[in-house]
């Protein structure tokens, strides 16, 4: 299992920091996060929404975040969820994937009520900028359940059966999945059902997940899982040695 | 039905347009097809991924698009199909809505596949300000099919029945349903399964919805449909006169 540092400037963040409820702000405790992942290097992923709603100084303090944490070598996941058909997917993958793109990540999310075929031109934009894009599959809140677990077999295997046969066209693993680390059973099954395919487990922190349940996983399906913590290590902070013992707090029970 | 601009600055459209492939070309775009909707008195629909294809620059020339509209009376769905859960959707919900907000929408499209649940943040939001979310329901891309029709009943017709039942709970339709104006069938079906639920039907020009079908549909459901036409517009651009031209015969057909 390899940790990832959530970065997610929420008001309420920004406020128990004492840092200004703008995007201003958001930038100052992103950059704090970003040193403490450089040190440790780990990947970063940033919350696109948490700079969305500053509106377009938001998207300007997440693109220096980008910049800065590529120059530094920390690998980005940018949390965006995004989602549409078409050409305008292939308008999403160019925001995001490529020389040119305005906020050149590593790697993105993607939902696919649309349909994986849908959200192909991001997984291809990605694929050719030796990037990744995880989809969502079966998410960590309650009120996911329902749509995902729908029908038989559910939707989620269905989903994640899409994945693993379309990442065995590509040379990598391309695309990954969202399972939440809150959902157990279902991650045991993905060990068997997509045996290629990387997992991205939120959860764990303020999300309750287990993490000795976690631990207690098959080692080949721990390797595929990427787990991040936002709050479980901002919530330490703004000071940077708190922040890095709550980092290394969960490191050494990763062991 | 009513009529919707839509407004999609790809690079094809820019290009077509004699405009440079830019934030600032998208924003030049863009108040094109904004005095197109406020001479005629129409709604815009902005496609946000044309605009964040250009990055932080591109949400500038979004954010004084959706300003101007507001200033000039033109009411503003901004397509942007967002999702995600909790505090996370509060912090989209605080980007498109309320007096504070950066993006201030009258209505935004969102995706439901993390449930219905995940994106109350976002309906309270628009409840509170008068505006209005349209989730993704039945797509008009071929993509869409088999997630969407999964199970018994069809994964769609759920998600559909929970916005007739979450609108029954609020004092006017907040919540409306993207339905592909290619999906002549389902839309008969939403006649009787969501009487109170706006639908948002995408498809018409570019992606080949039937008209002529579509005008052969109940009055009581036409009522309730909002046609976008992208291209099926800006194609005959950028001469304002031919815009016109292009959307006044759409009108006439529209009777």
């Amino acid at each position: 299992m390899r940790l990832c540092i959530g970065i997610d400037p929420s008001l309420a963040s920004l406020a128990a920091w004492g840092l200004p409820e703008t995007a201003e702000g958001a930038g100052r405790f992103a950059h704090c996060l970003l040193d403490l992942a450089a040190d440790a290097g780990l990947p970063i992923k940033p919350q696109v929404a948490y700079f969305e709603q500053f509106g377009p100084a938001g998207f300007i303090a997440l693109a220096a975040l980008i910049a800065e944490a590529r120059d530094r070598g920390v690998w980005v996941l940018a949390d965006a969820k995004r989602t549409d058909i078409g050409s305008t997917s292939a308008a999403y993958a160019r925001a995001w994937f490529g020389e040119a793109a305005a906020l050149r990540a590593d790697a993105l999310t993607a939902t696919a009520y649309m349909g994986l075929g849908a959200i192909m031109p991001m997984i291809q934009a990605a694929a050719d900028d030796d990037g990744q894009v995880f989809v969502v599959v079966r998410s960590s809140n309650p009120e996911g359940k329902a749509l995902q677990s729908h029908g038989t077999p559910p939707v989620w295997q269905g989903l994640m059966a899409e994945l693993e046969a379309l990442n065995k066209t590509l040379t990598k693993p391309v695309v990954g999945a969202v399972v939440g680390a809150t959902q157990l059973q279902e991650l045991k099954t993905c060990h068997d059902l997509a045996p290629s395919v990387p997992l991205l487990c939120p959860g764990v922190g303020a999300q309750g997940a287990d993490l000795a349940a976690l631990l207690a996983l098959p080692k080949a399906l721990k390797e595929r899982m990427i787990l991040p913590i936002s709050r479980g290590i901002s919530g330490a902070g703004p000071d940077p040695k708190s922040l890095k013992d709550a980092l290394h707090s969960y490191l050494s029970q990763l062991g």
